[in-house]
């Protein structure tokens, strides 16, 4: 019984995690989604690739003390159903109850942002801190709260848009339909736009008509000492920043995480939103600066995450 | 010992109420605060109008299971010390400790903004609520958060600075250092100043050289049909809610209070804020929108939530 299953459902692969009681993954089975196909169809699948993942390590649901979902778009974890997942094409699916019927145990549902964060706060870089915002740099740019060691989701799970603040009112225009959110300023998207628009003005940049342009290549060429994508990468790390500097005065985190793609850009990234972040917080220096760090676990983190729920 | 103390501590006044076991002020009692003394001689004073409430209603302290303190500026409320409170001239004060010596009765700590919060959640107009977002729109604009029917205050208790999230990146400066907080447009004191500016500009205005701006001034002259005024409420209600837009997609509350002198102005505000909160929120319509309402209590907001700590 000390076992649990961490299910992340995602619009191309559905991972399973068998996790131990320290947060441990000790058996991994992966299967396409098929999103194409009716939802049933897909809970079907989850359900195989739970028992698959568990013959691995001579285990059945029967060891297991409750499964949990990750589940891309709006969840509603009080009633267990995914309420709008456009890349699953899932609108109103009580996974929990039908799943929960399959596998004979509790079955519990988030965003998968929301278990990223859990999971990185059981068994990642925010072991043991208490208030965690984890956010995801990425496409878009998503996030997960987790206060007093759970995540927090607000009314009807909708909490967390953190990628939905303003950043610049009548700004650029964000994909929620909203003008000047931090996303369309901090997002992977965004500092690829930001530095496309920025060498078309620079024939001698490296990223001078670059085809397919991306956040390494930026971050790439301002260290190798290209003036235009330092700039860039200066005024990106500001816009990420600010954004935070708004989450440390609304919530006062013990730590934040950064995950997605970007983050693997490690220090270059993290050095000077640490400085903005001081320097620009409420109180400043002497004001609740939270630790800003990495996340660790990569896709791990969504298993585990949901496999804490 | 079903009562309970709660002491509102001002730069100009010391608040002291007894609430029964329904959060009901039975007694109430106020003195100078006297700010320009010693600490101990404000918390000697605080003791005895602790006395004078409780003997108002022939009680003691013996009848009370405990005390709390709103107080100005940063509290730190696991350690009942208030860190920074300018307008008290107080540092590192550990005002329980000494107050809870004198009452001989446990005194909690928070800051006041989170203790009217707290107190419109337990008695005013959030009752029954869990998760619910208090903004004062003010000289500044204070913030309180409730999570599960408690205060959330962050690490060092130093979260709910509400007013110093971005409206404009770059925009107008805070009085905090920033630039582009909400504060920066959403405080009474920037709508009499933008009510000013925009007066300068329109001699036929009925703002037009007013010596002495106030909130109420400008939205009773919107009233009047002074398009000057009209336009300058119109696109203040629009700062209003745009900050109440990004709380609403970072927390997903169950409801949004309005309090300071800027919320007696009711409807006037409340309506236009509605409906751009509903037009701009994450999911529009069909997002997570919270009701929004006038705080009820006024000035008792403070000792209740005082008492409910």
């Amino acid at each position: 019984m000390g076992y649990r299953v961490g299910i992340d459902l995602g619009g191309t692969n559905i991972a399973v995690g068998v996790v131990d009681s320290a947060y441990r993954i000790i058996a991994h089975h992966s299967v396409p989604t098929g999103a194409e196909r009716e939802a049933s169809a897909v809970i079907d699948d989850i359900a195989a690739a739970v028992d698959a993942a568990l013959r691995k390590v001579g285990l059945t649901t029967a060891d297991c003390a409750c499964a949990g979902i990750g589940s891309p778009g709006t969840c509603d974890s009080e009633r267990g159903v995914v309420v709008r997942a456009y890349n699953l094409n899932w609108f109103d699916v009580p996974v929990c109850a039908i799943l929960s019927e399959k596998l004979g145990i509790p079955v519990r549902l988030s965003n998968d942002a929301n278990c990223a964060a859990l999971g990185e706060t059981v068994a990642g870089a925010a072991r043991g801190c208490r208030n965690v915002v984890m956010i995801t740099l990425g496409t878009g740019v998503g996030g997960g709260i987790i206060i007093g060691g759970s995540i927090y989701a607000g009314m009807h799970s909708a909490g967390a848009e953190l990628g939905h603040i303003l950043l610049k009112m009548d700004g650029e225009l964000c994909t929620c339909g909203r003008r000047g959110c931090w996303e369309a300023y901090a997002s992977a998207t965004a500092l690829c736009r930001q530095a496309t628009a920025a060498a078309q003005e620079d024939p001698k940049s490296l990223l001078y008509g670059v085809p397919e342009m991306t956040g390494k290549r930026v971050f790439d060429a301002a260290e190798q000492g290209d003036e235009t994508a330092r700039r860039v990468v200066e005024r990106y790390c500001e816009y990420v920043a600010a954004g935070l500097t708004d989450l440390v005065n609304a919530l006062a985190p013990d730590m934040i995480l950064l995950g997605g793609g970007i983050s693997r850009q490690g220090e270059r990234l993290l050095e000077p939103i640490r400085r903005y972040v001081a320097a620009h917080c409420f109180g400043g220096a002497q004001g609740a600066v939270p630790r800003i760090a990495a996340a660790e676990l990569g896709n791990e983190a969504g298993i585990i995450g949901a496999a804490a729920l």
